[in-house]
């Protein structure tokens, strides 16, 4: 089974092909330019790299959200195109889920934070059970402060990734102390090797969805429909 | 400080850019095609993506092996080259502790293996001490069945990385049952962001190197190397 799996959540656009557990190919490009520029020249040299063209792929996974809106419209409506017009099955993964994946056995729980505005971040707890990664706490949208109040309560080290640490590493610091873990910043950022070995597992158990049927995960309202709700409420 | 950092100790070419801790990209490539081929297409197209070019780069880093001795010669050249034209510092990196890298905070001892012909391999074994990546058993080149011997006796759970993966896991497994463990395959391979993490810590102690003074570490003679010696010792 060839996978290709893509993560444009964040500033990062990420591809990667598997080859049943193997992985093929990887790019990881963390720099200022848009996806809409880098996304499709990204897919071509990955594919063309691994001697593969888009009708080779049998499935198609992409992290689902939380994250940008735009990066997350973007890479959604991309793979699912592809998918659709191939006629391949797709699966959706959890943004989060994914960045955990990225510390494999890793013996503390994993918190990945992504930015979500002001002093919000979208945020679950991940802990490696028996070479399982498991979600131990409920993937949300909660206030930073919030969440230091939860995490200082429960005593314990935790792993913090994901972008949102740009903002919140300091903070963290200060409220948690030696609580506080901040691995390597080479782990904290989306990988689609992550993202497509957790798909990869999902198709092996038949746990795919029709191009359709994969929808962004945003867990709150973009500005523009708050804004719009907003403006209906007024009656203007 | 940016950094290029590259692995071709294996059939892996890998490259990746970090500016400062933050990893801005990566490639890996785990194809049939020849380093030869694909070494300079990738780093040409890795710093363009990042806008960089080579004289933007403050420090070069490498995996100097154990590995196949073509592909550590090819990846050396390469990146020595670089180096020495533009005037700037290296930094060799073991293969086997980067490969050990790739498990960020695994809670078990990592023993990366890496294929030495025959029954042989490279190996050592790591451990994440307080968030320290600590060398706990010298690298070495080794029988499989030594390492077994080994491994058996300290009746303790190992997680195995690394190319010999492909040759050994049925025998490892057979071997130590349950006290082996496979961890997934998208980290038992090179990451060049590993070799660069490590780079970029020798760099800020100022534990470079100038390029001349770079070199492979192959622990064993090569074929080539041996044949001749023998046909030395023949007088013929």
């Amino acid at each position: 089974m060839k996978l290709l799996a893509l993560d444009t959540s964040s500033i990062v656009a990420t591809a990667a092909v598997l080859n049943g557990e193997k992985l093929m190919g990887e790019y990881i490009l963390n720099h200022k330019k848009t996806h809409s520029q880098k996304l499709m020249p990204m897919l071509e040299e990955i594919l063309k790299s691994c001697e593969l063209s888009p009708k080779d792929i049998d499935v198609f996974g992409v992290a689902v959200g939380p994250g940008s809106f735009t990066g997350l419209r973007i890479g959604l409506a991309t793979i699912k195109a592809m998918a659709q017009a191939l006629d391949k099955p797709m699966v959706g993964i959890s943004t989060l889920e994914g960045l955990a994946f990225n510390l494999i056995y890793c013996e503390k729980p994993i918190c990945p934070i992504i930015d979500a505005q002001r002093d919000l971040v979208y945020t679950g707890l991940y802990q490696w059970q028996n070479q399982q990664l498991t979600r131990i706490m409920a993937e949300e949208v909660i206030d930073i402060h919030q969440l230091m109040a939860v995490f200082k309560e429960k005593q314990e080290k935790i792993v913090f990734v994901g972008d949102a640490l740009e903002k919140f590493q300091g903070l963290i610091q200060e409220e948690m102390k030696d609580l506080a873990v901040f691995p390597p910043a080479i782990v904290t950022m989306p990988r689609a090797s992550s993202i497509g070995e957790l798909a990869r597992r999902k198709a092996e158990k038949a746990e795919v969805s029709k191009p359709a049927e994969i929808l962004p995960i945003y867990m709150r309202k973009s500005q523009a429909e708050k804004q719009w709700e907003e403006k209906m409420r007024n009656g203007s």
